[in-house]
């Protein structure tokens, strides 16, 4: 656990926010009814490491230059916990959409309750999460995280219509990913100092230091998919593998493997060599996908390009004032490109 | 198509409106990207009767007891196109939940796309609703949408919970359709109010004729599904009995029936006699039920429970000022309760 005291140092400015982060979860998902009730106890039982709230943070943070008045911690924990409940809904749909059963090492929702209650659950999140930001009465505010949970909802679209397929290309990739997920981290970032009541030039620079930070994230979360273990990940390995995405790795592979690794490669995206009870694909068929984008140095290939996102991550920062909070950005970005898990 | 022409009737104050909604939609809903375009085509071709956003626009005129000041149009349209991408949201990932392959007799978004793209799709929905209140920059609006939204997931989830048992009683129905039907209908009526500018008296008359005509309408909704013929309704008939929900007319029958006759109905609830194809209920399996519910008066105990609810409705405009607005209001009142599609 080397990385989450890792995280307990980069988190250190915001401690006491995300502290007050929990207890507001507690009062905004509190419900009359048991069975809601049993739900939303699942679901921030497992949560993760909560990057998205302290990206938010962070940045109103950084925009301040110091610890922000007192009277805007309401508009940023509102800021921080709608990010959070967004990102968590639509983790909740995803794992309908990719019949996925575990989430961060425990049953997901769908596998618990059915597709049912977790497409409504969802939405219960979503709704929330909107009427948090609504409550908040500073609408820059909720149009821009509106906007992102637009982008992340047609790129998710767009993944299931572009990207399961072998000719997924690293445009229609990057496109993909910015909408998934890199619309919300910079939405987390710029919503966060607007918070602080930032100038729109520092505002701008933090969202272009999300954006390039949640790319960063998604292509070496993407590139762990294919070389991780279970174990660490808390999620099957070769998930995607197993639900046909085509990911960074993955397309260089197939671009730049021989011709009969190529053609393997495709097949096991097609699905042959998943194990029948699709608990994922067999550890052999992942070895061989493993060994194919080693040969091709396709894992490496598609680290540098994680780096270079984190690269331009920290050169965002670069013109804001130095703080603690913006050093704890910095690490923020080291923290996802050197992970192993 | 003499009820067409009623609402035709009905609308008539709001007229333009409605035309002017037409060309938000398309503009708002626009899409660079063609398959996003095509699902969207898809969904606005399939619309309904746009009730809610007529409520929402009535409301509005009824509030100003003459036509609303121009510059009050952008408010007004935002929330009535609102209203009714968050209700389209809604049925989608009903669609979802209830395996449903048709939709006012069109192919669902499920049935043509999968339910992977109907999820998604329902979320993109709900996004840009959320997206268009934020820009009104009209606060209390947006929260008061947000509220409903949480409220009907919340009662959805009741319904799948506690709404598929035949132990659900008359609170437990009335709790879920209020959530799931009245909450939203009310809003639009709240909303459009506010975008007039109305008194707080004003736009809680309006909200209450909004709560009490959604009770009214689900359960003549509710009822027809036992009692209507699949050509007039567009769906299939006796889709509640196929996915066992239980309405209030069921709920009146398995109280009032004789014991063979409610075991019978509990038989049926529980799945048997379902077509083995899933197509809903078998022809002769419908028949029993209404001749079930028939016997014990059980429809028109449900229809007269819609009609007390629709004169509540009608009451709520009493202190209003009159106006042809208000006139409509009221003639909508019994287009739900009165009608037999």
């Amino acid at each position: 656990m080397a990385q989450a005291a890792g995280l307990d140092q980069i988190y250190a400015p915001v401690r006491d926010d995300l502290a007050a982060l929990e207890r507001l979860f507690r009062v905004e998902l509190s419900s009359d009814d048991a069975f809601v009730g049993e739900l939303v106890t699942h679901v921030l039982a497992t949560r993760g490491k909560m990057l998205r709230p302290a990206l938010t943070c962070l940045s109103a943070f950084t925009a301040a230059g110091e610890p922000p008045d007192a009277g805007q911690s309401g508009a940023r924990l509102g800021v921080a916990a709608a990010v959070e409940l967004i990102h968590v809904a639509s983790l909740i749909h995803d794992d309908v959409i990719d019949a996925a059963d575990l989430r961060r090492g425990q049953a997901s929702v769908n596998a618990v309750w059915g597709n049912q209650v977790a497409v409504l659950l969802g939405d219960y999140l979503f709704s929330k999460a909107f009427h948090i930001l609504a409550r908040l009465r500073a609408d820059g505010i909720a149009a821009a995280m509106a906007a992102a949970t637009v982008r992340m909802a047609q790129a998710e679209i767009k993944q299931i219509k572009y990207g399961n397929t072998a000719h997924t290309d690293e445009a229609i990739y990057f496109d993909i990913i910015d909408g998934k997920t890199a619309a919300l981290t910079s939405a987390a970032c710029r919503c966060g100092a607007m918070t602080a009541g930032a100038e729109a030039e520092t505002a701008d620079a933090l969202a272009r230091f999300g954006l390039e930070w949640g790319m960063a994230f998604q292509i070496t979360d993407d590139t762990l998919d294919v070389t991780a273990t279970a174990d660490h990940l808390g999620k099957p390995i070769g998930s995607d593998i197993q639900t046909g995405k085509v990911t960074l790795p993955i397309i260089y592979g197939l671009r730049d493997a021989s011709a009969p690794d190529a053609q393997r490669l495709r097949e096991i995206l097609n699905g042959d060599g998943a194990a029948a009870d699709s608990g994922g694909p067999r550890a052999s068929t992942l070895d061989e996908v493993s060994g194919i984008l080693a040969r091709t140095g396709a894992v490496g290939r598609a680290l540098s390009v994680a780096r270079d996102r984190a690269r331009r991550a920290a050169d965002a920062l670069e013109r804001l004032p130095r703080s603690a909070a913006r050093d704890s950005l910095a690490l923020l970005v080291e923290f996802v490109t050197v992970r192993t898990r």
